[in-house]
């Protein structure tokens, strides 16, 4: 579709000429998101600057019947804001304000563009945690982690973003104004729309205002490393910490092939004879860190680790982290196409899963690496091909979907964190059957009668 | 409305005669719940034993317009299980299975209509703690537990039932069966309605089956107390806890005529003049608990506490536990009819909210006392009258009605973790805007198009 001058002239007029784009050079770069091989041009870019005017936009593209797909950084790895309708892609990153920081109500008052990494340091610096750590944080804005409802490295323990956003402001479709729960915990006047709008994906309504919650710092942060001869190993680990009644902060794994990558890429100093390297992590007072890690070590030991090694100083613990953190960057330098997955199955499932991956992926003759949280049963199985070669891209996509049927026949999901978005779609009745998504598409009804905010997506 | 002998023979072929009462005295008990005044005499109650026969008495009742309004206990506070417009009561007691506790998955499966208690029981018999730890959770079920996300005394540090809620089966009231979420704690695939079943308080669809989180069993518990001579200085007491970094397990107060109302009732010996009780307590390691009991108590003492006593031993902690859990009876004592509230406002104002509800309650001409979360700012103002003195009635609820626009006011909300039900709708709007109580009614209409299920509460 193409806008018409007039409301094109509307739409300045909302925000300012400024601050809407339609000419080709300055609207490419809004075609994709993070998401590889999606790509959809919108027909106008606008950047509102306060809620007011974001309901005005939406009060129009209702009237007029015009596509908006609200974005943050468009960090999303399931090209949750790829305008495949065209119209208007809102992107909130004017919006970028931590309005409020209240050590004493452990919360913070964000406008939705905020970076991540910002609010995290504004927090920080009243000796405070904002725990949600998606791995896109330095970039991500915190509305769109919420759109999301992001993980991270730290979800075992702390859960993820939805465990933190006590209250929105969201503009509906129809242009309405409305704030749903507030600076409280407990609160459970009306339906969760808080919840409900968390991980909606830009297709309820556009948050403008968030509340989350804060956490005190944890005095220490401490990391340790072990090597296991296979991921079944690493697996049986990961059951017995649990089982020895310990909820780590961290506890990520990478599989042979990441770790080859990712010490070619970093040179870390990773042991490279290794079937699976388990990255494990804890926060708090110092004795209890300490007392966790070696715990944590002792088990690991006993369930068959190679090498169990704790990191002797902070720079040491961050070089860990890295090794965790890079993994993606590092695979990724092996082709020019890096599909990243997110398949999610019960705990004691991740050894089991790992293997099925390795199998599909075999069977389809692509090359898989697989990372990810161990201690959630988040798996992040990696496809890495060349972006011309289009017969590997198809066989990537063959063996995705049967690793997603796979984590569903496990009693899992086919995204964890990184959300459904145009990528998912296509899987999502498997898992939530008919009926499920028919409920869907009413909710969505009910929130956006004109069907304008980011069709083609969630409640489609 | 009467029921057809058509439609009760029906009943009666899906769930066994013996599941069907229609007669006076065998539906008397479940016209009311919980909740004072509140009174509706349903035409059928019946039971039924498993999730398809659940679903077949909901698709009749859409086919024919009946009411049918789900009860677990009935211990709700809000009015949200008297049927209000007749019709079937449908009990989920029977369905009373412990159906899976999974110490590797740290989650348990439960039918709808178990008690929370029995639950906890089991979880803790395998070293694992069920959290959400509501004030009924003896008699009240885990199904109602969701459908109302109760709270309770552990609020600050582990959250309420929304928290703990991992998946749910659900029967629409046009009689499909969805499961959502599952065993996983990061799962984005679709809206999320696990949270927002959570607290629909049975107007979007009937809970049978949840999947809920466990922890591992703190290792020991402890409590101490504190007597300050205002609650102005409690509420010093419990900023500067929380601003000392530490997010106890509980932190309760009583006002002074809780004090004297538990004293009188359960011979503690708690000391009478003071104007505010503090309960502090946390869990944990047993290193980490006597620590921070200590900087609680420290705190305590630094914000002009009278007194700080810490529990010697488990049986004295649990004594002290008994001084909160018994505030309730202890005041219901007073008189034959027993108000109590839920208003909550932001931690801060805790302490300006209850001089608030003081001078209301002065305005109003009733006697008022109130107890509650302090961490929290869940105040649970209680109004004791004599159930044939209408004219107090009255102004027990004018005040009460005070007492919510002056939560509002202060940020805060109508009810923190009882509900709304029959009991809070008429204030729900104030909370939330026109525009929000219209969207709550798309939405029980996207759920509910027949508007059968406990119709006349949230969403209508």
């Amino acid at each position: 579709m193409t806008l018409d001058r007039k409301l094109v002239a509307e739409l300045k007029a909302i925000v300012g000429a400024d601050h809407v784009r339609t000419e080709a050079g300055d609207v490419e770069p809004y075609a994709r998101d993070a998401t590889p091989v999606f790509r959809a041009v919108p027909d106008a870019v606008v950047w509102p600057a306060e809620t007011e005017q974001v309901a005005a936009v939406l009060r129009l593209a209702t009237e007029r019947r015009v596509p908006v797909v609200p974005r943050g950084a468009g960090s999303n790895l399931c090209a949750a804001t790829v305008p495949e309708r065209g119209g208007i892609v809102l992107v909130l990153t004017r919006m970028d304000r931590v309005l409020e920081i209240s050590p004493g109500e452990l919360l913070a008052r964000v406008e939705a563009g905020v970076p991540t990494s910002v609010l995290a340091d504004a927090a920080a610096a009243q000796g405070l945690l904002y725990a949600p750590d998606p791995g896109s944080r330095t970039v991500s804005t915190v509305g769109g982690n919420v759109a999301t409802c992001a993980g991270g490295l730290r979800g075992l323990k702390y859960g993820v973003t939805r465990n933190y956003v006590l209250g929105t402001t969201a503009v509906l479709p129809t242009g309405e104004v409305i704030h749903t729960g507030g600076r409280l915990w407990k609160d459970v006047a009306g339906y969760d729309l808080t919840r409900l709008l968390t991980g909606s994906e830009g297709t309820l309504g556009v948050l403008t205002e968030l509340t989350v919650a804060l956490l005190p710092m944890p005095a220490t942060t401490n990391t340790g490393v072990a090597y296991f001869g296979s991921l079944a190993d690493a697996g049986r680990a990961v059951d017995a910490i649990i089982g020895d009644g310990i909820v780590p902060a961290t506890l990520e794994f990478l599989d042979a092939k990441c770790i080859g990558a990712v010490e070619e890429y970093a040179n870390l100093g990773l042991r490279l004879d290794a079937g699976a390297l388990l990255l494990f992590g804890d926060d708090g007072p110092e004795d209890v860190v300490d007392r966790n890690l070696g715990r944590i070590g002792e088990q690991c030991t006993d369930s068959g680790a190679l090498e169990v090694t704790l990191a002797e100083n902070i720079a040491r613990s961050e070089a860990l982290l890295t090794a965790r953190r890079c993994a993606l960057p590092a695979l990724s330098r092996l082709g020019t196409l890096t599909l990243l997955e997110d398949a999610t199955v019960p705990r004691p499932r991740l050894a089991a899963m790992v293997d099925r991956i390795d199998e599909i992926a075999d069977r389809h003759e692509v090359p898989m690496a697989t990372f990810g949280h161990a201690g959630d049963g988040n798996l992040h199985p990696t496809c890495v091909v060349d972006q011309r070669d289009e017969a590997a891209i198809h066989r990537a996509h063959e063996a995705f979907g049967d690793v997603f049927a796979a984590a569903i026949e496990m009693d899992g999901t086919i995204t964890g964190e990184h959300g459904v978005g145009a990528a998912k779609l296509p899987y999502l009745e498997a898992r939530l059957g008919a009926d499920q998504m028919a409920l869907l598409r009413r909710i969505k009804a009910a929130f956006d009668p004109a069907g304008i905010l980011n069709p083609g997506k969630l409640g489609s």
